[in-house]
């Protein structure tokens, strides 16, 4: 619970890169403000990680892009390149993380997207990388609305850009849905049910694992809840259409070159998303 | 979780068969596609399985039979051929496994049949195998669509031919049930209910058995559930009868050949349904 | 769950009357179609009960009659003769089985009697013992529909010639409901609920039994699968009404007879039922 | 489960009264027909009372009378005569008994009464027994309904001698409630809700108790259940009603004679409700 | 459950004072009629508070103030004297007890008041008690109503005096609410859901607690069960308004008197209460 | 549950203090009369904290100080002064803790606000500290109704001078949630619901944590239930917005200074509040 904070996470990193030669290019502090929510024995793990890819990659010193391969690593568990997929599935999964990047670049209130690949990763069959300005312990109303936008905006892509979805969102609807029932039920941001919580979270532990939360309202309630989670994902999922529609030419050039190259860094993304839009479809 | 892909298994197979006698038939490529979502111990089980029946029928090298009854046997357990069960049943069996092999056979996003049979396998009474063409970790909507068409293929074969249902499709049922759930509160392939999952199912572990998942959602949700999951079910019970009536006269005629052969092979299988369809009755 | 056919049985059966006096008149392929649903210990234990039941009757070789008397104790537990009953109860039981008797008999989709007996065995008051023509791994609508009005046979003819019913179909009931809602919920039988299962039986062992099944369905659905229980079982109970009508006179004499002779034979039922029906009284 | 019928319970009666010095008085068959539902065990413990008591009163021999308050004792516990009772509180006691005595008299399908006490046993304020005429496996509905009526006897007599219910009639109501909802859910006897049970009662069993049965059946059979219930009840109430307020002489008279002797035997029961009912006030 | 009557408190009381010095104005019949549901351990405990408070206050007898003192501390446990509370919560306290007493002193069929405290005791922040005027084992409906007039009197009087309530009822309330609950689903007292109990309460016992009843009837019954313990309570409440607006002078000089003196004893409570109400205010 | 009064925590002060040096500034009185709800071990504690902060502090002698921040140590953890924070999320907490300050303040029940802080603490992202001017044991509706109003003060100024709300004020509505619901099912706070409680507290503690409460009211109760809970939050909000609203040009002032001090003790928000309001903006 209690994360060190920027400064606390360069003093960390500083400590488990002494003995270990950093390339002139690392920049500390960088690192230090792409990792929100890291603990101490995520940065000592991180450290050591981009450790281990110098030697693996036959450098005397490591260098900038081990560490940001480091960071994704401990994220979100190790490439699996091998993996063989077919052109369909690897069309699918590119169209689906294009579609998270470009939601993330163009709302106003998400976090720039530092990275995007379609290698899967631990349980990831791909992995869209935004890093916040800042660190927070708040999320306004606003903020929450664009990392739902941004969460829909896989699934969203796959219906404009393939026709129909695939089984490949689940991990970001549970997120979506937690995310609009928390701004319902735990937040007061639903105007229809008020400034109180519904449920009782201090929760039982058994064996191990949460019970269920206990369900101390009534069915009518229940249902309020329902409507107003529907209507928040309804217009997150609107605007994250919008963005993509409008937007759809460079859809598919992001798409494109994640199918070629499999992974974007953040000069890339932008070099395609900033280029003149001329081929872009007129789209209400 | 992490399963070899093809290549993996390849490599897995050609390991557990490296001191065994193989006949130059054998093909582990052709094997390594047949075998998605085995894991290395499947492939070391597969491969001592084909050295047994080999034994078993005197013969000195492994032919690819061998490894085509040992895949059967990993997946669905051993033959009951003993088992004498009578002519009604072992009608019953022939038209339900037709059933299931000519939907997949014509439905366009199914996966193609490689062999059927009525001999009962471990818990099943009879047994349908579809190989897909590449390995997948992504299914589409459309799949899950010809999927459960599939498995309703069965069921329906037998009210077009029998006239009524027996007991035999209580594992179809349950599994096209569960699949049609999914897409309605776990996929959010359901345009009523929208971009969103339903239900808790990070569970509970309780000796070892799952408990239910939370039910987060409202009486009114469920119920709407109830209905997309039925108006899924429905639509793929109609494609299930459509394909089966347009072919009437070849469900006859596989039903026939399974009663008189018990096993077809994918060759004997495309032989009867690629034959020309002169003697189909006109069905709407 | 894997148990012997009626050819394994056989086997079974010499295995365990190898060493026992058996008279000429024993027909153990008889026995062994008698008793479908009996595992290997459960052969062993019928041959020795034939055997304990020939030294208790001052035999010297083992009767069919030992052998079919040892059938029923495996079935349904020993015989309590001392217990004594009034009149009126015995009546009450006289009718109850001699409907489920009759209903068997007149039904084309239900399996023929073998024998009837209202002395008390174990927990049962009374006992009715049918027996199937081949081994069954399937089950027909129309056999299921036999089998539910079977059940209700002992239930309706209490109300029908005692105009009132006891607490005797208790068991009847439970195994009659039992059925009907497996129609519904996992064989798919219902038109109205369509091809799909309802609730989770994977089910929770705990302390040695199941915890209930999941209920992953509204209200709605509920109320759905009571009306189609509901519509099931009365049509069943229709049939058995108007089968029992039908035969009110052959009811009334089997009944009797029971009450004189207290257990009878296929061969005395049949001579019962299959007199000329002259003084039937003409019911609707 | 498995008691002793009459013809044993009269053995068991023997062997613990065979070293025991007993009044010619006594008749081991009248005790062994009073004494359905006793197991070995409570005819033991039955026969011992009895010879305590007869220390306990000065007596050389056992007689009947001894039996008889011991047959009480292992059927309601001690006697806690000591106790003392308002006068207020002796009038509602003997009311309350007066009335079930009163209804199973006159009831056409209940037991005779046996004996009648306002004297405290074990948890009871009061207590009433009645002698069912033979054993019984089986109930009929109208045996049913008629220990209905006497088990609200007491309620309806408090009703309408003293103008209001007390806390006392708790016992005689969960009976009567438990009753009335197996006729429903167990027995088929609502013609409303038909030949089927409601919930499962093959339970689970937790550190030695019954857990809630499963309510497997939607909330529109809950409350048909719950109308039958109501009705079945409410009937019941009627006749005893009706019952009481033909007989209202001898209710009061019953009653002053409890009041003044505290116990009355059946003869002293008789002598009252058959004497000419010359003082009954005229009542619908 | 097998409390003493009155009788065997005295008796109780009589061996566990043999040894103590006791004032010739103990008279320990009276104090068994002030005691009914103590057990003999509560008596020894009695006894034995009464000799410490003897001794703490110097005495070299035992006088009836000791034993009174000790009987409220068995019952509510110690006096917090010390407790500095404020003149608001003391006038609200004094209200609220005043309330208590001045229903059960007006109410036909309450028990008469003995003692009145504003002195916080153990868990309560004040304290009435009333002494029945013999032992109960039953208790007729209008003592119940009375009961819960007396209960919800300290909340009236409140409402009445202050203006609005205090968080100081909830004890009373939880009591009403449990009694009038009670009425309704264990002693067949309302007319509307008739002689029969809701609810199964013979209760699982789960690590030395009881789990939850089983609720065993339907929605609509639990509604009306609902509907009856409001009706119930609300007739409660208008009989305490009704009591206290008729008396409300007496209220206010009640109240006074508990603030000034903390505790009044039966002797002080009726000079007050009939003392003649000349400045009683005209209320309807 | 038994804590010490005012009287009590000085005498517990004294002791804890009397062998440290004290400045003649320090008022143990003051501390004691902050510090209701503090138990014996809190007190020894608060006087250790102080203690231990004045030698960080390098004084010889413990000031007022120290003690006023020891308080504010015990009740919500350690400053986490270090946290880097932006400056967003500094405005949005000044206006929250802001909000909750005024609404005390101009509040005529709630208790006068001593301290307010930006600086988180513990799991606290701010701190505002009310002190009661005395002890207390009851609560009235009034005050009630005054702390939900406080309670909603931080989210109130959110929505007002920020246009949005954030996370931050999840505790404030989980605490103003559980009390609206305690007026309404324990205190009997909701005329509508009237002077009972709802739902059975006396729990169940499972391996150390409370079990859910017991449901034992009906569907339509907890719709009352959830209706009240509404009317008393919305009533509170209103209460809050319309003193914000009035006092806004305060609000500013205040949240300014705040952004620029992190904490203001009691006097310097005095100065702030009750300087002459010229430039405060007409609002209804």
């Amino acid at each position: 619970v209690n994360l060190p904070d920027v400064k606390g996470r360069l003093e960390i990193l500083k400590i488990h890169t002494k003995n270990k030669p950093l390339d002139p290019s690392v920049d500390l502090e960088v690192i230090a403000r792409q990792t929100p929510g890291f603990s101490g024995a995520d940065l000592a793990n991180l450290a050591n990680e981009a450790a281990i890819l110098a030697v693996r990659r036959n450098k005397n010193r490591i260098t900038m892009k081990e560490f940001e391969d480091a960071v994704d690593k401990v994220l979100a568990g190790p490439e699996r390149k091998s993996k063989i997929i077919s052109e369909k599935e690897k069309r699918i999964k590119a169209y689906h993380e294009a579609g998270h990047a470009l939601v993330a670049h163009y709302h106003p209130d998400a976090d720039p997207v530092h990275r995007v690949s379609i290698i899967s990763r631990g349980l990831l069959g791909g992995y869209t990388r935004t890093v916040p300005q800042e660190d927070r312990s708040l999320w306004t109303r606003s903020q929450l609305e664009a990392m739902l936008a941004v969460a829909l905006g896989g699934y969203t892509a796959e219906e404009i850009a393939l026709g129909e979805v695939s089984t490949g969102s689940e991990n970001d609807l549970e997120r979506a849905t937690d995310l609009a029932r928390k701004m319902v039920v735990e937040y007061g941001m639903s105007p229809k049910l008020g400034p109180r919580i519904y449920g009782k979270r201090n929760g039982l532990v058994f064996l191990g694992k949460d019970i269920v939360e206990e369900k101390n309202y009534s069915e009518k309630a229940a249902q309020e809840i329902d409507e107003e989670i529907k209507r928040i994902i309804e217009e997150a999922h609107q605007r994250a259409r919008k963005i993509l529609t409008e937007h759809r030419a460079k859809l598919d050039r992001l798409a494109e070159e994640l199918i070629r190259k499999e992974t974007l860094e953040e000069s890339e993304i932008k070099a395609i998303l900033e280029a003149s839009e001329e081929t872009s479809s007129p789209t209400s």
